[in-house]
């Protein structure tokens, strides 16, 4: 099936750059959240994206902002979902949130609309019932769709398999490298990575094996890497951080998640709240001379 | 102390690179191995080496030629260890062979000489004391020298903490990036993190989650990295892997490693035997259209 339009739920962090960037690849696009507010930010965030797109990759200035115009941005489901192809929903990581906006938008969607959830840890088996159309519900994990460009498609057991190759398709049509995740794992495969080596450095600093500057140095030279683990800590933020690791059962885990609290605890969220193991704007992992 | 004359303990593929670094950065250098094909191996893969660097990062040719025809190149353990002031001991990743080479240069060496060990997985205590010096005993650990220029330094309990700063300033006269590895950790700071996640990686595999190429994808293009997890185990070697990878006990470990087995097995050990998880020397991560 030929997608057109696409219909986003949510528009905070992620649904604003998948909105923006189907806008740039030519789909109709609407946007839909339930507060005004988050929508007015969110198309004051996609300037901004344009903008620095513009700076940093050849895109024309008019091109992006024509492309914003033709977003339709509201608060009314209806018209949201109007003739929508495709939903991805990016609400915020919350099952009873989850669950409600799926009732919802089950009830209210032409026959035709494909379901996707940008879920990062929960699992589409969790909604697919809900929705009412479960076999064409699946997750479309995408990650910051403009520097990392790669979009996860994660069937559930339900999902009909003729779904994948419209999803795969989709997602290079957004520019993204589209990955096969065959089963439905929390963390798809990215993030399952992610997560152990960085608990593994977690586990390093609080056994007191190496300073936080040290791991991440070590990291940042092996790899050619513009920050180490502590870094994209910070940029990942703690909270989400410390919401992810304290529920991990192990000692090691169990520990870094005690050390994570703290800095939340202090209001130290990393990169969003101008500090977490490094300060903000200026992170000495920046400066010149911290790799020496 | 300042370091003037450092001996290389095995000219391998690790002793090899450090002997040249060592050379370029004006020190006196000799290099001892026990086989004499070893030591012409040696010779010939510095000027490969040398010829690498001419072409990729400046390096004058002849500057190179001569900092390899200033170096000893030697089977004699008393020419070798004639007025070093420090060792690095970078002969074959087994403790009865570094137990025995350590014995030997403790008697013959000066009394002012410095021992550094390169071991990858074994740690600096377990040969600390038979060679008579444990408190002159520390691990410096390189990684590559020429492309990931960081090296450990990782004392035992023993090691006098006076040697840290010498040996920190002789890592940056390397060149290389210094981090001080504060506890006896196997993997020092760096291979812990690779091991998580490459760890993290097989258990994706093994478990049906993805296939290699979709989760070396989703790597390579987050972290825009020139490889993923199962091309750097082809650089690392499968044979290694396997070694370090079957001790682990848990199940998600001893899956990955009997897959590895099955590789090694057939003669798969990755690039250097032209076949692993990919093809050599034309990888399909290296072609273009892998990213798609
Ligand atoms: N931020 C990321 O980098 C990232 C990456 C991959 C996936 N995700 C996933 O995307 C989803 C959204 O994450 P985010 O970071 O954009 O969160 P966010 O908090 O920035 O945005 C969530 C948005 O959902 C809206 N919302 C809440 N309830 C709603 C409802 N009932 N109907 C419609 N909108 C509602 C909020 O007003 C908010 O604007 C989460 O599932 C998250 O796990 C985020
Ligand atoms: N290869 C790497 O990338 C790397 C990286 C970091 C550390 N290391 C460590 O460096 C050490 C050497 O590794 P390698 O990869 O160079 O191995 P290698 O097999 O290439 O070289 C080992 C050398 O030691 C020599 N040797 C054996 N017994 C000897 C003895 N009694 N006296 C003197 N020489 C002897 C061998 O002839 C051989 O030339 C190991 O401890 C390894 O863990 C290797």
């Amino acid at each position: 099936m030929k997608i057109k339009k696409v219909c986003i739920l949510g528009a905070g962090t992620l649904g604003t750059r998948v909105a923006l960037q189907a806008a740039l690849s030519g789909y109709q696009v609407s946007i839909f959240d339930i507060y005004p507010k988050a929508l007015e930010n969110s198309k004051k965030l996609m300037q901004r994206i344009v903008k620095q797109l513009a700076d940093n990759s050849g895109l024309e200035d008019i091109a992006g902002m024509h492309a914003i115009s033709t977003i339709t941005f509201t608060d009314n489901p209806n018209v949201a979902i109007r003739e929508a192809d495709l939903i991805n929903e990016s609400v915020t990581e919350d099952v009873e949130i989850k669950n409600s906006v799926w009732e919802q938008f089950g009830q209210i969607s032409p026959e035709k609309t494909i379901f996707t959830t940008n879920t990062s840890y929960l699992l589409p088996s969790m909604f697919a019932e809900i929705s009412g159309r479960p076999g064409k519900f699946c997750a479309l994990h995408f990650h910051d769709v403009f520097y990392s460009k790669v979009v996860d498609i994660m069937p559930h057991p339900g999902t009909d398999p003729s779904l994948i190759p419209t999803l795969m398709e989709f997602g290079r049509s957004l520019e993204q490298v589209p990955v096969l995740v065959k089963k439905e794992n929390p963390g798809y495969l990215f993030n399952s990575m992610l997560l152990a080596f960085i608990g593994a450095a977690g586990k390093l600093l609080t056994g007191g094996v190496g300073t936080l500057e040290d791991i991440d140095k070590s990291w940042m030279v092996n790899f050619h890497m513009p920050m180490g683990p502590f870094g994209i800590l910070d940029s990942i933020g703690l909270d989400t951080a410390w919401h992810v690791t304290h529920t991990l059962p192990d000692k090691g885990s169990q520990a870094f998640a005690a050390l994570l609290k703290q800095y939340v605890d202090a209001g130290k969220l990393g990169e969003k709240s101008g500090e977490g193991f490094y300060k903000y704007p200026n992170p000495a992992y920046r400066h010149e001379g911290f790799l020496i």
